[in-house]
């Protein structure tokens, strides 16, 4: 590596936020040095400057909304997540955010007001223009989370008996073609699109060529209300750049491009890890009582077969009071079963998601995760057979833990797979308090087997 | 919705592969009917194809590889996950491999080969065309995981000195343009990026104009060794559909599209999920004992540190002995503590990943961390110190109860958060055994709060 390209990749680094230029950004602010402060903020991209709004504090947020104030970007406000963006609409002047949401193509205001309160977004959506407004009307009758509510209205169509030569003079004369676009619709003449023809091979063909001959095979139309989460999947598995959108008679209404689809893929993943740790559409921007509150649903299921655990262990009391070293002993086997099942849940819930688990390989991967469970379980067995006997100087007794290690590994294998696959099956996110289910039946097993167990050998 | 939208979107969900058409084919398989075979496959898109290659059992491949074998397109191979295409690569004979392969361009076969033994690769290798080898021969020097892997070398330049008809012009004459393009760009004598232009703004612009001025704002360049996990970000952050790889010099050596960027987005949140729950790169179609020794660590890990909580509760044994009932209600503390501390650490993770988490707001979110430890933690305590309370009827053991479930809690958050903080200062990945560090502490605090507790309150 040589210094030009260090130079140069730290140049790259210094395109991203870093905790100098908030620094000099926030005092900037504090001296109430206007100039300073755009000259500071005028490189860097809106997502940046977004990601600096949400790190600030809400103060420091309040005044440099308040000295930057003329010169915010409506781009900026899209890129804010939720809570953040409430409350900087809500700084702003009214006049400076109906100029700043002017600005923005229909799919951003959608995106900015389809989670406003109904007054505040009748009176946002006023200051628009009128083709603008009844644009940004027509998305929002669609359902939330659908693809209507993703893509654009603005496309580039052909009917198929036009050559290169005719679409190109056509773009030529066209007052405004869309600001991204990266096919040609091709659709018949009740507007139902029938094929789509890349830029990039219209630029490498001679004009007499007609565009029904450059469609490509990988064609695709998205029904208008059609989940985004399905639309995202759509992009990814087919590796699709732009897709029509279709209303219920197949006509066209819009487009949706492959940076939308990139964001929702993110977004879903990143909800099934939450989703599988208990979390429900958190921010970090949250104040303490909100993220508190929507904690608090998991922790009280958590609690609930917590107490279920200990109802189980409740009925062995006399036994440990004989040997107390199973009290000592018995968070493992419960503790191993919960991870083994976590890892088994976690690769299931995935795989539904990516439709790679199917009813076609549900049996085999069923039997697969038992194999597993079951192979670790003999090996942690001997181990924590072994530990057992060793410490506590009972041989018995660590063939008690192991039969129980065993037995729980087992049952985390078969819970970690079936419980969400019962969960897709009865329509329900597999992701959504499987880690609960599967938990309860590892510590429920786990103290139950090993204690119980006990009761039988040991007593 | 209407009947037609419904039978468009069921045809829409028959393009997927369901149970019924898995059932044909493999029915087909059974049957030796070639024909109906190729008719069923033939509709598929290469990536359902390998879906259904994944799914199906490895007797059944076989037995369907051999029937289809001389169709096999090249594409179903870079779709299909690594250990069953080792598999079908090592089904497939010689002759045809070659000739699937062949028709890739240069990064597909990258990723084709990049994996495979060294004589593998060089066997493979040896059947390309010069051109074509020394293409891959050259990305294969480029760090694994690196910008140099991803990128296809296959770009469209043209000088900033040209205007929209020269270089409408020149890719009219050019051979042979890139499949995938969504940009020209512009570059200075050296071979350095300095811009670059929209095909669609290409399109609607006279052609007099220049190139220079249609150049879009948004543009970065890539070093060539940059991991794709940022390159992934910077598509992400900065909405980017395509851009300039260069070398350590500044020069134009490929091009990254969004389309890559988009799979190795959905890779590395999914990388970080899986690490959460102890996994390591596992495919849902290894076999039972690779996939054994890929968790092993983790559990064992898991055990140790289960190990280490039972020597804490070891050290109450005489007190549980005199109270039998905190053996029953200990595994609560505990258990509450590990899920709040994970929801904390998944939220943690997620917001590195993405740099909403930086040294700039990490004081404030360690504060929030704190408060809803703080907050969940007395109403949690109050509930379980009643339930202690009438559950033995010990007004103390519900105190006790209460304040090591508050104690854990506080905790919990502190260690959630400050894990991941640690471990990406020190460069470690974040996701990494947080799960093991954090639920350790829990575990260890959640026993030694409560038994200790109740050591000295209730003896």
């Amino acid at each position: 590596m040589t210094d030009s390209h260090i130079a140069e990749f730290e140049q790259d680094e210094e395109y991203s936020l870093n905790a100098d230029l908030i620094d000099a950004i926030l005092s900037a602010v504090e001296a109430g040095h206007q100039g300073r402060l755009i000259a500071l903020l005028e490189p860097l991209h809106e997502a940046d400057i977004a990601d600096m709004l949400e790190q600030i504090s809400r103060s420091e947020r309040e005044n440099l909304l308040q000295l930057w104030g003329h010169e915010i970007d409506a781009e900026v406000l899209s890129e804010l997540e939720q809570g953040i963006r409430d409350e900087v609409m809500r700084a702003l002047p009214d006049a400076l955010l109906a100029e700043a949401v002017r600005d923005l193509d229909t799919d951003d205001v959608v995106y900015l007001v389809e989670d406003l309160d109904p007054p505040q977004q009748k009176n946002l959506l006023g200051k628009l223009d009128d083709a603008d407004r009844v644009a940004v009307e027509q998305a929002l009758t669609y359902p939330d989370h659908s693809a209507g509510r993703l893509m654009q209205r603005e496309t580039v169509v052909a009917p198929s008996h036009w050559n290169v030569g005719q679409i190109i003079d056509y773009m030529r004369a066209a007052e405004d073609l869309p600001e991204v676009f990266y096919d040609i619709i091709i659709v018949d003449p009740m507007m139902h699109p029938v094929g789509d023809v890349r830029l990039g091979l219209i630029m490498g063909t001679a004009p007499e060529v007609l565009l029904a001959e450059l469609m490509t095979d990988n064609f695709r139309t998205i029904p208008v209300d059609q989940d985004i989460e399905h639309v995202a999947y759509a992009f990814n598995q087919y590796h699709m750049v732009s897709a029509p959108v279709v209303d219920e008679n197949g006509r066209l209404v819009g487009v949706i491009t492959i940076d939308d689809a990139m964001e929702v893929l993110e977004d879903e993943v990143e909800e099934d890890m939450n989703r599988l740790a208990g979390l429900r559409d958190e921010e970090l921007s949250n104040k303490v009582w909100l993220t508190t509150k929507k904690r608090f649903p998991w922790l009280a299921v958590n609690l609930f077969t917590a107490i279920l655990a200990s109802l189980v262990i409740a009925q062995f009391a006399e036994t440990m009071e004989a040997i107390i070293a199973l009290a000592v002993l018995m968070p493992i086997v419960a503790s191993m079963g919960g991870n083994a099942g976590t890892q088994t849940l976690t690769v299931a819930v995935r795989a539904i998601a990516t439709r790679d688990l199917t009813p076609a390989n549900a049996m085999r991967v069923v039997r697969r995760e038992v194999l597993v469970g079951l192979t670790n379980g003999v090996v942690f067995a001997v181990i924590i057979g072994i530990v057992g006997f060793v410490w506590f100087g009972d041989a018995m007794l660590g063939v008690v833990l192991g039969m129980a290690m065993i037995g729980n590994l087992l049952v985390a294998g078969l819970a970690g797979i079936l419980v969400p696959i019962a969960l897709d099956k009865l329509g329900a996110d597999p992701a959504l308090a499987s880690g609960a289910f599967v938990t309860t039946v590892t510590d429920i097993v786990g103290f139950f087997a090993f204690l119980g167990l006990a009761a039988m050998l040991l007593l």
